[in-house]
């Protein structure tokens, strides 16, 4: 953990460029102070609840993988900083999905927990979303886990892992909860035109809220700070459905369709991932649930560009993860370069397992 | 251009290596006494043929934007150093055509002309490619400049442009060569299912020969040195075919195949890609010509990081020009990182015009 000068430096510079953004409110040099002294005595401080919006929303903003950020200033903060029992904060995690459901029109939300004190870490979320499933391999770890304590489940398709949350300290284990249904909104997939594609029995869950990662502030770290957007169709159709160590399920809908499997040179996995595609934002668009395609997420994300080059500000990206994984060059976000990424740029959002080198890039 | 010291310094290091990966070639330190006389004579230095044919082999293996370097080892080397006319140059362009083109099964081959000596540049060659279609708007500065000098053309579409040798001193104007059609294998596009697709009047060369890069080997630079692999399928069906300041043809692809292009969201550009990738590949098997699709060029490739490796080996990689620009993720070489590119690494192929910060990554 930071000391208390490392602490400061990083609250000073947050206070100044809070106050830089955000003109009438106050003298930055009088919150320092105030700031200061909190450092002083307790080596830590508190952030009003202004700076907390603002210093999330910025966090987003700062995010160099994410292709979603023209709407960085809509992002609705729960500050539920005072939660910090598992009960309670299971109990908010649901809330939060609940909101970001607003059902299927799908909000934008981070819910901020307790931060870590000198001493005292915060608990924290296990698990890479608020909603994983079961037979998800990305998720085996979770299940394993799960079962020790107790969870009995797992057994069908597409079942909803509970959540785990690991108090912070005195060596507790973790507690799981099972997540309420009506906090979880899920789409039965079909396709447009195959009528035979319902019988895959896929379906995926409305809001994709990351719980892995820990927003960094001012020197302050909250490692409890689900954040949620709108899915882009690609997560879905390409990465989570599509990918072989994942649902790997292009094998099938090549033989729902009837594509010559035989060479790679039919292109059957280019086709059966557009048909894949198509049947997610198909089914989600049939459910009224938000989703967008990788088309229009891709016009919004240049369109952040140049609005935030008129503000003067750089847009840290990562092109590797910006260009879409489905007809990459088809794609306006393909052919350009950008500001490159920097990973000491705060506010933040941080993975709080720093990936190792010879893990996917996509995987992180 | 670098001074003796630079030279020497350049050449002890390649000398050193090819020993090293040469072994039973001779003491490299009798050879760079020999190197280090001429040089500090005439301020260059003469290659031997093996020398040359192991620089340019290497370059190739250190091209880190290139998917197909599994066959690095097998590129053969045309060593035209002694062709300095352009009426030569443009003879032995033809030659190094007929030779890549191999009736269709194409070959991997490099011709090496004149280097740069001191006081003395070499002849260039302009444009992108040996062969580039008028058409194209990429080529649309060749098509002036050719028109300049008196070429009388450009009129029907995919009409194959002279070649363009610009003399290496003197303030001399380039000379323009219409290429022999013996020389220039094409492919007209057709569709494996869709009769009409022929309509559209595709078609392709079969031999992409770049020629605005320079070979840098220990100290010596070929300004004239163009090399060519095999086609992969998306550098036709993705790009020059499909990006939109290339040929443009995803709507016109879209409407043949009856596609609703209505919104994105239905992803036609998405299906009119694999439609136009699948031509490609389908009609480059009918001509018999040779062509890799992006799936096969990836396992490929990973098993070049892999032999090499098993040679200690690194495998400098731009991840954003490897991975294919036809459903990514669907290919193994997105799921991991690489070793990151080296820009000074030699021997390379580098490009003339250095790419601006704002021109497009893969056009660079
Ligand atoms: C509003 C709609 C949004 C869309 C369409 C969107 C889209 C995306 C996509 C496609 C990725 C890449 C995911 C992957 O390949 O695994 C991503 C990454 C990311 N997004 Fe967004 N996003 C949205 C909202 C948000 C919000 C609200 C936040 C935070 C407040 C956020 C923060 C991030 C971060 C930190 C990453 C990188 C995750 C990592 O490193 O694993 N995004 N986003
Ligand atoms: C044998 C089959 C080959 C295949 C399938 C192949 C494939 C590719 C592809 C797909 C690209 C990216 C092109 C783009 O996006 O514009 C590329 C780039 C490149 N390749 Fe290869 N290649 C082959 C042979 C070669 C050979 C023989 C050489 C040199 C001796 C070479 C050197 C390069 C270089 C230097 C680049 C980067 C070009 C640039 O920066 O514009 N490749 N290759």
């Amino acid at each position: 953990p930071p000391g208390p000068g490392a602490v400061l430096d990083a609250a000073t510079a947050f206070i100044r460029n809070f106050a830089a953004e955000n003109p009438g409110t106050g003298d930055p040099r009088r919150r320092i102070a105030e700031v200061a002294a909190q450092v002083q005595r307790y080596g830590t401080y508190e952030h009003t609840p202004e700076e907390l919006a603002f210093g999330a929303r910025v966090a987003w903003r700062n995010a160099a993988r994410c292709i979603g950020r023209l709407y960085w200033n809509n992002l609705t903060v729960r500050d539920m900083r005072h939660v910090q029992d598992p009960d309670g904060i299971a109990e908010q995690c649901f809330e939060h999905l609940r909101f970001a459901t607003n059902g299927g029109r799908v909000r934008p939300v981070i819910t901020v927990f307790a931060p870590d004190r000198p001493g005292r870490p915060a608990p924290t979320l296990l698990g890479e979303q608020l909603v994983r499933y079961a037979d998800d391999p990305r998720s085996a770890h979770r299940v394993e886990l799960a079962k020790e304590l107790g969870w009995k489940g797992g057994e069908t398709p597409f079942e909803v892992l509970p959540l785990l949350v690991q108090p912070g300290s005195g060596g507790r284990s973790p507690e799981f909860y099972e997540i309420p249904e009506d906090a979880v909104l899920e789409v039965p997939l079909t396709h447009p035109r195959h009528p035979g594609f319902a019988a895959l029995g896929l379906r995926w869950y409305a809001v994709p809220a990351v719980c892995d990662m820990s927003l960094e502030i001012g020197g302050i770290t909250y490692p409890a700070a689900p954040f949620n957007g709108w899915y882009m169709g690609t997560e879905i159709g390409s990465r989570n459905l599509g990918d072989t160590d994942r649902y790997d399920m292009l094998p099938a809908v090549a033989a729902l369709f009837g594509l010559d499997t035989g060479s790679d040179r039919t292109l059957w996995r280019d086709r059966a991932l557009v048909e894949l595609n198509a049947a997610v934002l198909h089914s989600y668009d049939q459910a009224g649930v938000t989703i967008a395609d990788h088309h229009t997420e891709s016009t919004r994300f240049l369109a952040h560009v140049e609005r935030e080059g008129k503000h003067g500000r750089p847009v840290p990206t990562d092109w590797s993860w910006i260009v879409p994984p489905l007809s990459g060059s088809a794609t306006a976000v393909f052919h350009r370069y950008y500001d490159p990424p920097d990973p000491d740029l705060r506010p933040a959002f941080v993975h709080r397992t720093p990936p190792t080198a010879l893990t996917c890039p996509h995987h992180a």
